[in-house]
């Protein structure tokens, strides 16, 4: 069982963008910099995450994303469905209608106990990724690690954040 | 993120194991043939098993496969883990060390909150197969459901199992 390496880069990109200043955007092409990563790999991710709503849009010359809802709002979990998709790991293939004298359909009604033991361990997994939010883990407690992260990102920000233009 | 077909094929042969009588065994073609899938492809997981003691393989013309310990003794954590490898779903690839002005090395002893938190949840996943013994699923609760299942399974393993010689 493996997420992709897309969980990471999406988790940590919402991280960067929950520091921007209201109605702020920043481009793909920074987001990317600023992670070490393939700029056109990257952009899949964004999509989906956008897809999502998770991030919003913002075209034109002083375009880019930002994120499509307070990061209170988002958690952990809305990534991972977001790039992965809402089906559960587990998929029963209905193994136990296979095969010679199948019992009679009436008792496939319910899901067998494989599967009610599998998706319960699942139930508990995404419990756990409900319960964290982005701006829980942008949090910045005053640490020194902290302060660090928040002073390197603060300084790219200053650099690539697209304000709307001045009316 | 996805689980392959090999857990639901290894779980339910692990539970018809479960009914052999002491000593016996039954072949991995036996075991294909009840779940209706296909036997190469169901003997690399009856290897992966095997690899990881949840089987034991009984070589010889009476032959085949029965459980490496008791089913009592066999979680579902066991059987994922055999199948899909220890390694957690999610992998940080310590992206926040990527890019331009990167944090003085002392800030990455620790995981970062994301990694942090995407094992937690892991770690309810696993605590919550690790719960589920094989004896459990295959326990018969005198349903008419668990009766049927019971009366399939005795049926097959009568005809294929296969008894060690007598002295």
């Amino acid at each position: 069982m493996k997420l992709g390496d897309g969980v990471e880069q999406a988790i940590h990109c919402m991280l960067m963008l929950s520091g921007l200043s209201a109605d702020s955007a920043m481009p793909a092409t920074a987001l990317a910099e600023y992670h070490g990563v393939s700029p056109s790999y990257l952009l899949k991710h964004l999509q989906a995450l956008a897809g999502a709503g998770l991030l919003a849009s913002v075209p034109g010359p002083r375009g880019g994303y930002r994120l499509g809802r307070a990061a209170e709002k988002i958690s952990l979990l809305d990534v991972v469905v977001a790039l992965e998709g809402a089906a559960p790991a587990f998929r029963c293939s209905e193994i136990r209608q296979r095969g010679p004298d199948p019992l009679a359909a009436k008792f496939f009604a319910k899901p067998c106990g494989v599967t009610a033991a599998m998706l319960k361990a699942e139930r508990a997994y995404r419990d756990e990724l409900r319960k964290v939010s982005i701006a829980e883990l942008a949090g910045n407690p005053g640490t020194e690690l902290g302060n660090a992260i928040e002073g390197r990102s603060c300084a790219f920000r200053e650099r690539h954040e697209r304000r709307p233009a001045a009316r």
